[in-house]
Formats: C-alpha cells, sequence, structure tokens
C-alpha cells in the first residue's frame, strides 16, 4: 500500500523525528560511567519536594482517569495570578497549547507569522494545518523585530507567535517594544486583529528584570492574545507534561470544547499543584541561573568564544572553530549532551543548558577539550 | 472580538465539554463521606505493585523531558507481542491515537465510517478534520454490523472505526465475522482499502473468548489495518495516559513523524514498563470480572432489569422506569457515580462499571432504592 496516496497533503513533508537516545542507552554504547545532559533546558534542581510527595501519595490513584477539568490546579493558578478560571486553561505541555491554537484557528488559506530563529514548533503547527508559514528577520543580536513583524501583516494574518524570552537565542523584547507592536499590528479581513500568542515557558527567569513585560498585564486591552506558560521549565516537571495558558473567556472556551478530554495527566496536575504552593522553587531556580551564567560568561569570555547574553536558562554559543553539529558529537563521546542547532538554521551555533555548576565546570573543561582551547 | 469569525469552521459546532467533577469535590458537595466511582471502566484493582514501585522510584527524574522515542516501552511491548518495533508507536492512551489517525489521514472530502452507539470519539475527531461521518445502524443486540458497514464504504471512504469489544455495549464481533468483511470491504478512489482502525482498548477482557479475533493476527495481510491498544483499562494506568498501536512499518512511520514529541510522559512510561512485566495484573482482573459479571448478571435478572450481555468489564442496562440521565442523577445522591447514555443517543441506558465485590453489591442496592424496586 502507497500511503503517500492517502495521507494528508500538509503531512507528506514531515521529516522523521531523530530524538536523542535515552540517558541509560547512552552510557551502555558509549561505555561511560556517567553523562550529563545540558540539551533540554530542564531546571537540574529537580521538582519540588513538596511535587513530589504529591506524586508519590497519588501514584495509587492512578487507575482512574485524570479530572478531565484540572479543576483544583485552575483554582490555584487562579489564585496565583489572581485571574478567574475562565481566563485559564491546561495541557499537557506548552508544546500541546501550541497545538491547539493551530487545530482551532489555522485554515489553509491563513498566513501565521513567525520570527527566525524561534521555536520550531510553531512552524510544525502550521505546516500540520496546511497554513503558510510567514519567517520575518531577527534584529542583530537575534532579537525579534517586533517592528518588522508587524508591518510583515496583511489581510490573511490568522495568528502570530512570539516567544518571550526566546528559544534558542535567550534573548528579549521590552515593554515598550511589545506595547507598540499590540497598537502597530493592523486588523485582517475577518476584521479582527490577529491572534497574537506569546509563549512564556521561560518567563520566571526573566521576570526579575524590569523592562520585561509580563504578558498577563496585556491580556484585558488585547482580546486577541494568548499568553503560555509552563511547569517543564522552572517547576522541574518537564517530564510530567503540565502547561497553561492565559486568554480571554472566549477563546478559553473554545480552546476546552476541542482539546483532548484528558490531556494533563493525574500525577501532572497534583505535581503541579504542589509546586505553585512552594515558592522557593522559584527562587532556588533563578538564583542558580544568575549565579551560574556570570560563571559561564566569564569562562566564555576568556576562552574567546562568541555568546548571546541571555535572560532564560540557556546560552547560544558559537562554536568556531568547529559546526554546531561536530561539536555536539565531540562533547557526548566526553559524556556531555548539548543541542546541536542545525534544525533552527544555526550550524555555527549550540545551545547550552545552565546546570548545576559541577556540570557547568564539567562542561567548560569539556568544551576546552574538543575545541583545542 | 466575535471569535466565531476567526476560528475554523469544523469547530464551530463543538459543544461544551460538561465534565464530571472530582470525588473530593462530590464529597464536600454532597455532604457524603464515601463516593464510589462506577463510570469510566477502570480497573479497580488498581494499578501493579511494580508499576507503583516504578514511579515512586522514577518521581525524582520528572525534571527530564521523557524519552520522546518512548525507547525501552515499545522494546518491552516488541518483546511482548513477538513483533518489530518498527510496527509499533505510542501515545497518550488511546484517545490520542484516535486523533493521531485523524490528523494523518482526514481530508474535508473524505468519509468516515464509523457505528451507531459505539466510542464518541470518533465522530469528534472526524469533526474537527472537517470529514463526513457516516454512521451504521448496529444489528439487533447492540453488535456492530460488519456487512452493513462493506457495503457502506464507497469511493470517498477514507476510514473505518471498529470497536471490538464495543463501548459502551459491551458486544464483540467475532473472527469469522472481521475476515469476511476484510474481504468485503471496495478500494477506494485512492486505489487502497480504507485504513480499519480497530479499537481494542477492552481487548485483555475478551481475549479468552474462543472466536474473539486478536487484531494482531490481521496485520500482516491488510496494510490498511490499525490496532489500537491501551494501559488504562485492564492495566489500571488510565491517571498517567499510555496507550499504543500495531500497523505497517509506513504508517507508523508516518504517525512518528507527526505525533507529538513528547507525547508519553516519564512516568507513564516507566509504569507501563513495569505493568508488563507483571503478569498478574492480567489474569487478576480479568477473574474478578468474570466474577463479578456473573452476580451482577444475577441481581440484574432479578429485579427484571434488562441488560446487554458483555464481554468487556461494563454493562449497559436498561434504567427502566427512570430516564438514564435521572438514574444517574439518583444514585450520584447515594453516593454512586455511573455514567448515563445521553450522548450515545440512549436515553434510556446507563453503563455502569464493574467494581470490586463490595462496590458492586453497594451499587445493587442504591439501585434498588432509586429504581424503587
Amino acid at each position: 500500500m502507497d500511503i503517500t496516496k492517502i495521507i494528508r497533503q500538509s503531512c507528506k513533508n514531515f521529516q522523521p523525528y531523530i530524538a536523542g537516545k535515552p540517558i541509560e542507552t547512552l552510557k551502555r554504547e558509549m561505555g561511560l560511567k556517567n553523562i550529563i545532559k545540558l540539551a533540554s533546558n530542564e531546571n537540574p534542581l529537580g521538582p519540588s519536594k513538596k511535587a513530589l510527595e504529591a506524586i508519590k501519595k497519588n501514584a495509587e490513584k492512578v487507575f482512574y482517569y485524570p479530572d478531565s477539568n484540572s479543576y483544583e490546579l485552575k483554582k490555584a493558578l487562579s489564585k496565583k495570578y489572581n485571574l478567574p478560571t475562565e481566563n485559564i486553561f491546561t495541557a499537557a505541555g506548552g508544546d500541546e497549547i501550541i497545538e491547539l491554537v493551530a487545530k482551532l484557528f489555522f485554515n489553509p488559506e491563513d498566513e501565521i507569522i513567525m520570527s527566525k530563529y524561534s521555536f520550531i514548533r510553531y512552524n510544525l503547527v502550521t505546516q500540520l494545518m496546511g497554513s503558510k508559514s510567514v519567517i520575518v528577520e531577527m534584529k542583530d543580536g537575534f532579537i525579534y523585530d517586533l517592528e518588522a513583524i508587524a508591518k510583515a501583516c496583511n489581510k490573511n494574518t490568522k495568528a502570530i507567535f512570539i516567544t518571550n524570552p526566546n528559544n534558542p537565542t535567550g534573548t528579549y523584547n521590552t515593554k515598550v517594544e511589545l506595547e507598540k507592536f499590540f497598537k502597530k499590528i493592523p486588523k485582517n479581513k475577518y476584521g479582527v486583529k490577529p491572534i497574537v500568542i506569546i509563549d512564556e515557558a521561560y518567563f520566571e527567569y526573566a521576570a526579575l528584570i524590569k523592562d520585561y513585560p509580563n504578558g498577563l498585564n496585556y491580556l484585558k486591552e488585547n482580546p486577541n492574545l494568548i499568553v503560555l506558560r509552563t511547569f517543564s521549565k522552572i517547576y522541574a516537571l518537564a517530564g510530567l507534561r503540565v502547561g497553561y495558558g492565559f486568554a480571554s473567556k472566549e477563546i478559553v472556551s473554545y480552546i476546552e470544547r476541542m482539546r483532548p478530554t484528558f490531556n494533563v495527566n493525574l500525577l501532572a496536575q497534583v505535581a503541579a499543584i504542589a509546586s505553585i504552593k512552594d515558592k522557593d522553587q522559584v527562587t532556588k531556580g533563578q538564583k542558580l541561573i544568575n549565579q551560574e551564567k556570570d560563571f559561564l560568561y566569564k569562562e566564555f569570555k576568556k576562552l574567546k568564544i562568541d555568546y548571546i547574553p541571555s535572560v532564560a536558562n540557556f546560552i547560544l554559543i558559537k562554536a568556531t572553530p568547529l559546526k554546531g553539529k561536530d561539536c555536539f558529537k565531540a562533547l557526548l563521546k566526553e559524556g556531555v549532551i548539548i543541542r546541536a542547532m542545525d534544525e533552527y538554521q544555526l550550524p555555527d551555533w549550540v545551545r547550552i543548558t545552565i546546570g548545576l555548576p559541577e556540570e557547568n565546570k564539567l562542561f567548560i573543561k569539556k568544551l576546552k577539550k574538543v575545541l583545542k582551547k
């Protein structure tokens, strides 16, 4: 049977996903005792102790389906953010939210604007729905060019993805820039402003910066805005898949109608609720990153390695004289997993997640070795 | 902003999902100490002890993203079913598999055949993709009419959903019926036979019956076949969301390309692997259901309550003289959650999950009370 005859046109160009191997498998295959993973922007401090307790306490209940409404989780988020539950939705990670938005809004005739060098999932979901991706160049220093994005809008623009801070560059847009942008974007042929999705997966790492805009503050004035957050990053629950978003009651009501019924699993819900109650979780994560970022910047300067200053928990660095892919492979042999940036069209760069102090020291040691510096 | 102007046409008719409340909330609101849930076909014996251990042992690792390939889980399934991993895929429950198939294959001009009184998600995903649902009547006794389904095929038929055993009726189709069906379905305008999705979520409960067909046995001869299974039912991991499927290498390769990267969460993977290794899990579940089914049938006969003989872990019963919805409400006040069948177009019927012996006894007691028998 020739499957390409019957699959949807928009799925035909999907590339096979080549995922990383589990750490245990790598250890076995490479004959290594220790492997450190600085590849996926996880919080190496691990989940809140309260979350761990909640997981263990509720493990016996996993024969039940999850609460399909994430009732208690939404209540906890509502209290934390002082926002009605009707403006909040939950999903299996930020990834699912991006796909939910696409399935709800993207028609084949729609154009979706995204920035070059930003999270690749925006392009993937746009492809999935058969819509057109419009890729806008960045400003100098790998920063989102919101003015150019506003100018790129036309009658067919259905949605705009903004990542703030941006992945994989670690850069951010300021309050002033974002406020100007909201005013500038024009209405489309449907007579409304395009949906703006601000992906704030790394919100907590940037939140201490004075001119960093909290998307939540723009919700009332912009009914076209969807803000995306996650428990995968600073809350260290990536393995459990739980994200959340803020939007108008109307948008939330439709997302609720079309999302998979049991999208947030039972242990994810209890772990997330417990994490919210543990305020130390965030401050500890912020402190680690700020301290270790200083260490890494100093080392990069000593080694004359180009890097992009980051407000998130990862740093984009230039792997010269190696290609990013070769730097990745060489470090893998040394037991350090980082991320090459070919799929982001940045073949000379690698992205490293900021780890624990001993992990970062080891990384620098191994980096020196593979770059022969 | 009038959101109906900009959402996809096929999402406009989605109904707000009104989910059940969490048991804890119901207890509080209804002033009840104990509530039993016989509503969602869960296995009340709970998960395997090995699964519980695996969850607790791996809880600290949830700051890592899940293995996006479910590498170890696929290996364990491959060994259990003696099938190459290239023929196996995993997903966040059977629900996600149904949506993956729809996103991969269903175009607006396609027709999708499903049976009346079967799992409602088939119709929902068909709506999501804007395709046409063709609903075929059942045979007497609420059994899938495979002959009528084969006859309903035309040039536009892209896929056919079969549930075996069927939810919510508990009935099944025999080997002979299924084999005839495979031969009878005609090719469509794409020059291939329609995709046949056999949903075997309740496989293990029916597996002991002599003429019940194991979908896996038909895979080689039918490259259009997708078999769906789950850890939510007899394996009692509904709360963790993990399902799996068997199909040709070609179909699996495309499902892998378009599925969400981290769709099976970290604890789901380790719990599922541990469950496979615990062979008692299945036999204990089968034994409980067979024993308790006998008890319930006898009680229904005594009470002159109509029921459909079931090969799964749930039973469809006629709530006369009450409407199903009223029976549900009356039992809820008594602390027993069952499922009314209005959304399945069966307003006179309710579906009850077979529970633990003490739960079934209590259910019969409360049923007598609300039906005044």
